[in-house]
């Protein structure tokens, strides 16, 4: 690509919401009524190609807008610069918008003001692999390994990781990935289901759902667990009869226990086989995770999507706290703070399935999983991602699933793209949908 | 106080904002330039007492519009609810605010939204006080043991400490209570200062302020260090030289290092005897914190200003990984999650020595700490708040301070309510301070 003169002339944003909550899709024990929303930036250029950057945070209603305000504080940051200077080094915008350190106060590095970091940054990583002409998987592994560990702020991992190691790490991974390249594009990434599982299904579209689970392809469904320990039993019972033996069953409590609870809840779920418990206390305890897997092993212990940054991962590594990582696309400062995560796992040696669901979560994750498997770990041994059934139909370039697998995106990007029509339909509360909703006195996301 | 129907009938917020970049006044390793600011909110009722309740949160400038956001997006909570109820049960709405399922999702209970939270919770107990017509901390001492237990949430931290334990160390905290009042109210409760120490002051400005504060009867300053090894030699020696041997020196960091650097860097200023390191990592990292803790005693190792909530301050005590233990009254969810992590505090015998500065933040937290020495721990010592001397000419009821001592507020309150001409100049951006700022085309908060 030539050198341009272009850059970036408008930062967007679009508080986005969709009623999900009216069909108890995505309800789970701390989140009954969630309305799917993201929080979507789009980075406009001057530049001929006409290319666009988009990045989005997803969340579960209220508060998204406060979350797009979180977006509009980093404006400044992003708008008059070099198209071409960002997208050869997206480290330079990850490292300004985190080292701004009046809105540093506002975390560090957590919660809505991260979350809205990693909206940008991931925007402009789209917009870059949009100029590269590749989807970001491949953009990520055809890249140096040098220029990979540059995209990364050791700044609180060094204890448990060096450029050094990162560089090795990556330069290992390289071997064999025009092969692996060629295995992924055939065969695809493995994924499991949380569709059959939410908390608010009856007990006959569990057993529907989780037949047409195994019917798909997939080998490993998730059910929601942590409001009623009785119907926890049953439910359990229920998908494992109707999946058999052979399929593996996630449990998920989203938070819900204490460390004691989480350990004896676990264990009175243990004769269904739970492959692994997620989330079963606070994102936030380290230590708790670590007692809670030392107690209720073999079953396993996972949590991540609600992990703030790469210095909580890194401690659940060093404190042996989880046999499973649960990256999530949308959640840290990006997709480079993504890499940092991904190499501290690969150091450790623990499995990555990331979360996904949400808004677009499927769409951006299942990049970040295939880098891994071709350029990093090289392997997708105990390795998922997960999969819901949601909302994909917004987006320009969806998850393509093939017996239980994400088939390779082959556009270029991080499809991250909504439709036009979408966006517009559901901007709340301007949009179509809203308007009219808010019209009728509904107004549930409010 | 006889029952009344009043409701609270308005939540209004203010983005207030100092220009304290302009005098370095507050700069740090990792805030070279913080506009100190306030994400205010004012809780009016109908009542006929005609009192309000005030909180807020403290920020650096840049992203208080959007904390201002955050307190506007909990709204809904609060308005309508009856005054009674509210002041009787505080719990009830902090229960309401964390457990806001959708908003929870921006956290849980960190960053941008849970600060809101400690805002609005705050201002709920200055409103409590006031029809008490208590100063807060003497509010909190006269409370039932039993009561005060209900104001917590124990949700993942049960493992450390139980109900029933903080009802033992709080009916132990009893034991002469009003000895502890009596002395309090003679001879107030030991400060320290870190004015003479900030970054960007001069070594003789180091040194006449050091001085100063020895002759202000403080027992302890503290220093900015972490931006240049030689400098912080050069500048302890100064301030050491200053206030000779017996007057205790603490170190702080503002989170500039890692692991590694931070045992380092304070090995190599050892010989100055700092008293404590603070913030020498992430505030996130627990195990990092043990590891510098075991390297660098007998220094001790001080964190929490940016400890996001009881649950990490629960594994700090857990891991052994500080000797002081810094609340802030306006990081974590308020009194409530405060009292929380006072009585853990207390069970793991970690003496607090509150975070203070900022706009407000002394004027707040010396009513905890007051509260932990007449009816909990008991005793001072060991312990400090820290004191800052900005901005405190902007509150209704300013701290006092004499011979280097708070002396305990006697208006009922938290002393959170900031002069209506302060909050009326510096609106950002149309108050009047700033809507000339701005005319002139300076605009250095934005």
């Amino acid at each position: 690509m030539s050198p341009t003169s272009a850059r970036i002339t408008a930062v967007d944003t679009f508080d986005v919401r969709f009623p999900t909550s009216r069909e108890l899709d995505g309800s789970d024990a701390m989140n009954p009524d969630p309305d799917y929303s993201a929080a979507y930036v789009v980075l406009r250029t001057d530049a001929d190609d006409g290319l666009e950057g988009h990045g989005f945070t997803f969340t579960i209603g209220r508060g998204n807008d406060v979350q797009v305000a979180a977006i509009e504080a980093l404006r400044h940051h992003v708008l008059g610069r070099s198209v071409d200077e960002l997208c050869a080094d997206p480290g330079t915008l990850n490292r300004d918008l985190i080292g701004d350190s009046q809105l540093r106060w506002l975390g560090p590095e957590k919660g809505v003001m991260h979350m809205a970091i990693g909206a940008v940054v991931n925007a402009l990583w789209d917009l870059a692999a949009k100029r590269a002409r590749k989807p970001l998987w491949r953009f990520l592994a055809d890249a140096e390994p040098q220029w990979l560990v540059s995209q990364i702020d050791f700044r609180y991992i060094a204890d448990a990781l060096t450029p050094q190691e990162a560089l090795e790490l990556l330069q290992l991974g390289r071997h064999g990935a025009t092969e692996r390249e060629a295995l992924l594009r055939t065969n695809g990434y493995p994924g499991y289901t949380t569709s059959p599982g939410w908390l608010g299904y009856s007990d006959e579209k569990l057993t529907r759902l989780a037949r047409q689970a195994v019917a798909d392809g997939f080998t490993q469904i998730k059910l929601k667990v942590g409001a009623d320990l009785a119907d926890d039993v049953r439910r359990c019972r229920t998908a494992r009869e109707a999946i058999g033996p052979g399929i593996r069953m996630a449990i998920d409590a989203n938070q819900r226990w204490n460390v004691g609870e989480a350990v004896e809840w676990t264990r009175a779920l243990a004769e269904f086989d739970p492959y692994w418990v997620e989330e079963p206390t606070s994102p936030d305890d380290v230590l708790g995770h670590a007692a809670i897997r030392k107690a209720v092993a073999p079953v396993k212990v996972a949590t991540g999507e609600h992990v703030q940054n790469r210095i909580v991962f890194k401690q659940l590594l060093q404190a042996g706290a989880i046999d499973v990582l649960q990256i999530d696309a949308a959640r840290v400062g990006g997709v480079n703070e993504n890499l940092a995560i991904l190499l501290l796992a690969a150091k450790f040696g623990v499995p990555v399935c990331p979360h996904a669901g949400g808004v677009g979560l499927c769409e951006l994750v299942q990049h970040l999983s295939m880098f891994d498997y071709v350029a990093l770990s090289g392997t997708t041994e105990n390795r998922v991602i997960e999969y819901v059934d949601h909302l994909h139909d917004h987006f320009i370039d969806p998850v393509v699933l093939r017996e239980g697998h994400y088939m390779a995106p082959t556009a270029p990007g991080f499809s991250a793209m909504m439709r036009a029509e979408s966006l517009a339909e559901f901007t709340y509360p301007d949009g179509a949908f809203w308007a009219a909703d808010l019209a009728q006195g509904k107004g549930a996301a409010a």
